[in-house]
């Protein structure tokens, strides 16, 4: 099965006229992961020698191009035999011997065998393999110490697969064991999903370069290296784009230079102060806006839209709720984009809660917490930090989970159950 | 801390002398892993740019060369003000803005305020945040409907990390948010371990690389792919040496051209057979000797020693014993030449057994299974395959964990409890 290029029907809402103030609706996140999800194209299909595949997305079933083994062979070192001539006491003669890789052409008749070796074929008349460890040899004769069954240390032709099997489907993510199990197929080039190129647009005239010269109360790019981190490991090719600066022409001259991306994902400036550029400088480009702002904290301004063919992301510019977010939508997207199966909400698992927690607001909040696992596979138990403050980048680098809290949750107690989200 | 290179006393055992036949001695599973381990030397350290440091791991501890925020800045968009100004109906002049990234330089007096934003430097004068929601303005003045909290909505300087704080500490596998870390603290360049060159030695005559002209008993090249993925993905730098063939100057050739390699890892040639020469020929061109053959199922025929200064690992020629041993020996001995810390034994997970297994011989049983999670935290189900024969690599690709089976372990029924290695 070929995968389908995912007919990309985009019911967006045209941008609301802008009146941030008075919009305060928010989208909830398992909706707003819905929408991003079902406006993502499949990136295409490219051509991966084996020994780079390992970690790629499979484009196509793969049909096993010969079959393992590709004839009888032996499992063992030892001699091919006829096993109504193997008893205790046997005395057979050895007719020749054949090493893996060097089959001898002869056929075992009555009263003789053949040496053999692990992976040698079974030669024709033979149909038992007697092990080296239950014969004595002497000049040109074994005696058995055992009697042989039929099949006995023999791989059949195709016992591992068929010519024809298809070895791994289409949507595969590609372990070391797939690489093996494909080339075992006669496989050299694989179909697998292309690398979606993903531009990170970091936005903020506070924002410099690490390593560049920086005012004192300038802040180093974190966000758009943790993003472009986090997406090289979904799979992406990131590309970080020039910082923008918090003027339009700057912004628009970098989302104009966005368009032959696979996607777009900016960082900062979709809040609603008056230097928040990037939502209207989005609108001016031509951005078909699907939604603004979720329950979600952290990461609240939240924008999802195309332009032109090209999916964008508004990530908020504090640096945890743009990992959170990362996460929870673009991470996935990136998957949906390779042709992964994605789940339709975020995959939690249950857990304890090791603290109180108060009650929740409208927003869907993911707490960072430390995790420690239960010693005999009961639940995990998780801490949330007293701090969830959404600049704090040292308490997001300790935390092992986000503890999943839906909106208007009551207050719980220590010890009672919650979902969570483990970070890798 | 800077990781010091470990010494490496090689206790090493020289080869016995070769008589295969009367050589049954098998070391166990533990004190085979713990002397390889202990024998692996630190393979050095390079400086990584930050944006491709992601999945490396840190050589020494990362100090912050700057606090995170480098001043006390707003947490909102709103208005600094002092807080004793601040109560339902008072009025503020606002004195000026302050965008993020340009503080304006003025201090907040007595009545006052400034126009701010999220990031923005809080200026001197004001000690609190009113948000813009609890304002009304009118002009160069507003309105506030609520009294502010002093402190409120600021974070204060080094509130997530102070200039000097050990950041991350060596040894530390960086994930995205390490790599956010690290840039808000200033870093460029990571001192990382080396990637390890491992070579990677395939042998026997009956090997073809996938896609080349093959016999027909012949059979593609799977365990060098598969174990040179899984060596890559655990953070080695894997050379695929070409296939050497079953003479000694081929296998001559290969392995002195491996002693500039961090590792050496051959695949078959290591057992008993007449044609198994790795093992002699590596004596040959002085290899010395720690161990070889393990009580384990699959992989008896392991073998460790050095080549000079090369640490070697012999795997067995069956593609599924070849992987099976790389999880537990080698991938293990790669995190140890890059400085992680590794368990001495391999990590086990208690598990539930699916369906009755038969009681184990003296080799530790390592069987390919399915696996079931618990739907509530409670002990995934496992399910060994009928088929355990270690030419299957489609059942190995179809696998998601391995059980574990001490020696001699009695029969066990459904239901009981196991030990077992989840595949990544």
């Amino acid at each position: 099965m070929r995968i389908q290029k995912k007919k990309v029907k985009l019911s967006c809402i045209k941008a609301a006229p802008r009146t941030p103030k008075g919009d305060h609706f928010m989208l909830d996140v398992a909706t707003a992961r819905a929408r991003i999800l079902a406006n993502i194209p499949f990136c295409g299909q490219e051509t991966t020698p084996l020994n780079m595949a390992c970690g790629r997305i499979l484009a196509q079933d793969l049909p096993a191009r010969r079959a393992n083994p590709p004839v009888a062979v032996s499992a063992m070192d030892g001699y091919a035999a006829r096993v109504e001539d193997t008893h205790p006491g046997a005395v057979l003669h050895v007719v020749g011997e054949a090493p893996a890789g060097h089959p001898s052409g002869l056929e075992v008749g009555r009263g003789e065998c053949l040496r053999i070796f692990t992976g040698s074929q079974v030669p024709a008349g033979a149909d038992t393999i007697v092990i080296q460890e239950n014969v004595t040899r002497e000049g040109e004769y074994v005696t058995l110490s055992q009697a042989g069954k039929a099949g006995q240390f023999i791989r059949a032709r195709g016992q591992d697969f068929n010519q024809g099997d298809v070895l791994l489907h289409a949507g595969r993510k590609l372990g070391p064991r797939d690489i093996g199990l494909a080339a075992a197929g006669g496989h050299v080039w694989l179909p697998t999903a292309r690398r979606p190129r993903v531009g990170i647009l970091a936005t903020g005239d506070e924002i410099t370069l690490p390593g560049d010269p920086i005012a004192e109360s300038g802040v180093f790019n974190s966000a758009a290296f943790m993003v472009s981190a986090l997406l090289e490991q979904a799979g992406a090719d990131p590309v970080l784009l020039p910082v923008a600066r918090d003027t339009t022409a700057s912004l628009t001259r970098s989302l104009t230079q966005a368009r032959q991306l696979d996607m777009l994902v900016t960082i900062g400036g979709a809040s609603v102060g008056t230097y928040d550029l990037v939502r209207s400088t989005l609108d001016d480009v031509g951005l078909e806006l699907d939604f603004w702002k979720i329950a979600m904290r952290p990461g609240k301004p939240l924008l999802s839209g195309r332009l032109g063919h090209t999916p964008v992301i508004g990530l908020p510019g504090n640096p945890v709720a743009a990992l959170v977010c990362s996460i929870v939508f673009v991470a996935p997207a990136i998957h949906t984009m390779m042709g992964l199966s994605v789940p339709a909400q975020p995959a939690t698992e249950p857990a304890i809660l090791a603290c109180a927690v108060r009650e929740n607001d409208e927003r869907q909040d993911f707490l960072r917490a430390t995790l420690i696992e239960a010693p005999l596979g009961g639940l995990p138990e998780v801490t949330p930090f007293a701090r969830q403050d959404s600049a704090q980048l040292n308490i997001l680098a300790q935390s092992q989970a986000l503890v999943v809290r839906p909106p208007n949750a009551p207050a719980q107690d220590a010890g009672t159950a919650c979902r969570m989200i483990r970070l890798p």
